[in-house]
């Protein structure tokens, strides 16, 4: 199994503090590390097969603060496909002239479902199978680009059909909305005024986001185990879909 | 305009000492550096739309001697599109369970095809617009996945339907070629057994390639403008196209 780290933010936000909780559980997800950045339309997508806890591109992730409103991250632990560059998450795609970053923690059995579209699998992952899959879908079930909310509606239909298949924890964003999905394990954070300070559950680093922040800002995190040990974590429903916009989410 | 880079070779092989070599000419192409090294099947693609010079991502490519057996590099000096992430070559694509990757030096005129297949643009520049519809018109010539041949072939045919719109110098490659037209400036080289010490033309710093590699290594080497000042770069002739495969190309 793997581990899963999103942000979305209603302005662009570093996420050191969150990437630096997420490498430290490395040492168990050795498997590679890739971490995605949306910058407006365009995305730094960061991948290395090994781990984050060595890799020179993790340790420039965690020094450079470049800064993001949607973010997604993952540390691998294999399952199905092996170790390499073209397995490790998270995988992107354009559709609708939006780059689609995705990323999966679980374990799909039997999905090999037929991939007659315009999205083929790279490697050899039931992650990145899944991944063209619901690209192929939202691309029959959309003439042009959609509403978040349409998308929304439509991701809630695709996405039991994959679950079926096993665990399925995913994080999905074109850039202006995150989704999450979770089976088994995903908990979301909403961080907002007014700010406080937080410590990391995995290591002793704590942050003050009153010093860092405006009133007006608002980031939501979601990861497969709550980072910190001081904020009010919530976990995701078996089954459920949240979308995350602007730092927030609905219900 | 910008410059390229590009390397191909029989092993994988490190571009450290090109790409430093390319790096220096960031002075003047300040709009954004990438470079995309293929890992077999898996890409890493690290773009940033700050110098090369400043750049803590074109710093870490400096110092990680990435292995790669198909590498292109771009710095940028914005012509059509502004200076955004989205706007940063190289582009990736995927097509037949591929990455596909295309860098451009050039500008063109009253390029705007009819995109009506799986590639639409994200960014506004019209390299990625050409990039797109190359893409498109490859998926509707082949029905699955043709040779490189036949794709040299293909490409031979779509290439001047842009080269009509101005200049275009450029670089694509899917993991197992890589294709280099040129209408106006590029040079290529290939390095093999004798190989021997190369200075760089821009920079004070030589390497002896003789120390580092072995009798049945081949390197192929594209850009914009000699790299080395005491090697045998042949330049392209307007409207050539050349594959390389293996780190040698063919007549």
């Amino acid at each position: 199994m793997c581990q899963l780290l999103g942000m979305n933010a209603n302005t662009p936000t570093d996420v050191m503090f969150s990437f630096t909780g997420l490498a430290t559980r490395a040492a168990e997800h050795k498997d590679g590390f890739g971490i995605a950045f949306f910058e407006d339309r365009g995305v730094r997508l960061f991948v290395d097969p090994h781990s984050a806890l060595v890799s020179p591109v993790a340790e420039m992730v965690r020094r450079y603060p470049i800064k993001s409103d949607n973010v997604i991250a993952h540390i691998r632990k294999a399952t199905q496909g092996h170790i390499a560059l073209e397995n490790t998450h998270p995988f992107m795609r354009e559709l609708w002239g939006r780059y689609w970053v995705f990323a999966h923690n679980g374990d799909l059995k039997g999905f090999d479902p037929r991939l007659h579209g315009a999205f083929r699998a790279v490697g050899s992952t039931d992650s990145e199978r899944a991944f063209c899959w619901l690209m192929q879908e939202l691309a029959k079930a959309h003439a042009s680009v959609p509403s978040t909310p349409e998308l929304t509606c439509t991701l809630r239909e695709l996405l039991p059909t994959i679950a079926r298949h096993g665990t399925f924890n995913l994080l999905l964003s074109n850039g202006q909305a995150l989704w999450a999905h979770a089976t088994t394990a995903l908990y979301w954070l909403e961080r907002r005024h007014p700010f406080s300070a937080a410590h990391l559950a995995d290591e002793d680093l704590s942050v003050d986001f009153g010093a860092l922040t405006q009133p007006t800002d608002r980031v939501a995190v979601i990861a497969t185990e709550p980072l910190t040990r001081d904020e009010p974590w919530t976990a995701f429903a078996p089954g459920e879909l949240r979308v995350f916009v602007g730092g927030r989410t609905t219900d």
